[in-house]
């Protein structure tokens, strides 16, 4: 499946700022090809790109005074959908590979050392694995009431898991800890994704099982049939698609995803 | 049922305090009636009898520096159980005793306003009144671990609700949330208990149910055979044993609730 | 001075619900005399009037489906300033008037029990009385930034201490708090307010001090010229000025409040 | 300076547990030089070294059910002190190592994103570099008190800002926000120190200024004499000294610091 991605937004600073930008689709040889990509600032603005520490790239700038007109444009294409997979099961911490074991503690969005009762008293019995983590997911489907406005940045997993209301990226630290409370390895993944009502940006999550990262969307009960990942760290502090070390606001924000129709 | 009620501390005071005592059993007629009763504090001072905004018999007194020993004795007559009531049904907003309004609302440490959607999640569909209470206080034995030294005098049912473990305390507070959150009113009682291991003042709550205040204990599925109750408002911060006006701490505290077996 | 007061708003509910309304000021003999006041509800609907346990005068009604218009109208004459007063001094928790009590306690917005330490260190060296009140005013005022949109109904003091932005209920809020924590009787009082921008709803707050309760603005560094009580409570919970018990939303809502000018 | 450390704990586990232990001093060529060193599980048990995403040395052993018993001794030489240094100032997020970015951020127990009005209006107008920093300690000594139990496991700066009680896990974590608030890179570090009482593990911080870390402590005004680090990372959450992946406690630990006093 090959996939378009149009975003582009306004932006207003009141004086220049370092911004790092985390919004260009990662290039993933198998899972997720780049073939076409172009990041256009105006005005005209040099940009450096790096690695951060979880390996994802970004670009580092200083962003211009005044009002910025930010343009990206992709052409993704997504291998087809993997055939039912062997039934993947959660790791053993004691070979899991040492650096996911980061992927197992409490941060800034996910309070998993507080949410360990709740957890093991829901998930407890279910089979380890992918159902546990499916099983996750559903929990947070029928529980969580999905709605705009009732969530802000602020917002953690602690405080979705009591007051039961949220947007993605609240799903998405709820589903995490859950699994990270139940020593299962879960990552934060932000990213866009094809038929999304309103168009926008996602929040979607990555949990270790069976030796490798597979990909779980709570705000739905199967994964979207396109989701393609920008950034995955440990929450969305790790993640934003802008981060301006300095004042800046979002004036507007439009993100088109549609599918290319291959000709025959 | 006739009760013996002996509570004894020791407190040190660095510098004397104003100091409200709350900690003697209400008389309440016909449910709960006083036999004798004697407080004695060491060394001797005089203490001023009031009722607070609830109703509930209070002690002000300058409490001395230094060592102060209370030794507070009473004999309690409880009436014989009741028969099986009728159906106790949930109060219409509307015809309720306005007194009781403030029963509905959030307060201290019952945060109701933020956790509407737990409650009627997980307790709308059950029948309203006894039953639907009942159920509350079974949900939180089920889900709440019972285990001292897990919260503290700044504990709330908010973080009990995510956390799941607490004391007496606790468990009364959410109990109290998730009845105010569906619109019944609830207040937080403070009491001696028969039974109780260890020995201690308890806490429970009450539910205004079919005209009247019903007698619950979430942490037992049953009201425990003798609970008497030495204050009620709207959660612990209204019932403390003793509110120091300055520094005080208590350093030894002992209860012991008797039946007194009556001779033929 | 004479006050003229207009409210009028356009809620919807999607069902009828009990609702308890606070709206209209309060007739305070001597310190706020109303002399015309009209309540009108669109459609018509019956209204009882009661007091509530703060003695404060609300209406309960069934708030009937649809649309529903409200619309209030009143004048209300204020007494001359006062002259200057004798310093008012804290009151000694001995003699105050065991009413008062209730105001030195933790309430749902007003942690004064974790704000101990900040309150002491920042206003205990501070003459005891009106001074020490007005300088929390103070304080508030050059530390927390008056912004809407940066708290909403669930936010309370323990917030504005970290986050040190909000809107006056977090000021009033805040100020109690640092107000009881210290031991000083403070309530909430909800009202309207001459000159406010853009007009609103207003929330200050009365500390009690030589003998009586003296109002404060912590939005201001002087309470305003004319601040119009309706009701007065532990803090916003017990002030609303619509509570519905049921599923209502306000779909706008217009406070004008002028002075009226007096013809020679 | 040559410090000695010995270390011993008793655990007990109800089954065995895969376990991570980060207590051995690093080795810090120039800074921090290991001499000796010992670690001794009994029973004995294989463990396997690595080092994690922070590049701390770690071991990850399957800790054995029942009694355990671990030991830890060795040496460490800390070069002479420094000399005065030239005056340190904060780092451009422009020129910043990437690799530092990370330290800008939240994390699960420095809320720096709710922090930062408070830190800018109290750090604000202090000289950049080494004095503001130095000054976020002097201020953290000044409004925070030290104090045993206060505190626990699950408590954040966030808390402790309004709290403003705690101990040095605590402190090092408000000081910790309060830099990143202001975008200075700050990071975790727990160790060993020399002349605390009652011993203990020790936590201070890194800030990075003048292009390298510099360490902090905030709970002196003068870094100690001889802190010897085990782990740095974002928050404690990444520096535990044991990482139970099942139910363990410790029963009882000990650490003893000396500095070996050489002979001329």
């Amino acid at each position: 499946m090959k996939i378009k991605i149009h975003f582009e937004c306004e932006l207003q600073l009141a004086a220049a700022a370092p911004t790092i930008l985390q919004l260009e689709a990662a290039d993933i040889p198998g899972a997720q090809n780049i073939e076409s990509s172009s990041l256009k600032i105006e005005p005209d603005v040099q940009t450096e790109e790096f690695l951060d520490i979880y390996k994802n790239p970004c670009r580092r700038l200083l962003m211009p005074a005044g009002d910025v007109r930010i343009e990206y444009n992709s052409v993704v294409e997504l291998p087809d959908k993997r055939g039912a997979f062997i039934e993947p099961t959660e790791p053993d911490i004691l070979h899991l590979p040492t650096d996911m074991l980061t992927y197992t503690l409490p941060s800034r969005y996910c309070q998993s050392d507080k949410l360990v009762k709740m957890a093991n008293d829901t998930f407890g019995s279910i089979t380890p694995g992918f159902a546990r983590v499916q099983e996750i997911c559903n929990w947070i489907n029928e529980n969580i009431t999905y709605q705009y406005g009732t969530s802000n940045s602020g917002t953690s997993a602690y405080e979705t898991a009591a007051e039961r209301v949220g947007v993605c990226r609240d799903f998405a630290h709820l589903a995490i800890t859950f699994c990270r409370a139940m020593n299962i390895p879960a990552r934060y993944v932000s990213g866009y994704c094809l038929g999304l009502q309103p168009p926008d940006l996602h929040a979607f999550f990555h949990a270790y099982i069976d030796g490798r990262w597979v990909v779980f969307d709570a705000t739905e009960r199967q994964p979207r049939p396109a989701l393609i990942q920008i950034a995955a760290g440990r929450d969305a502090a790790d993640c934003a698609w802008s981060t301006f070390y300095g004042n800046g606001s979002t004036r507007s924000m439009q993100v088109d995803v549609t599918e290319i129709e291959e000709e025959e």
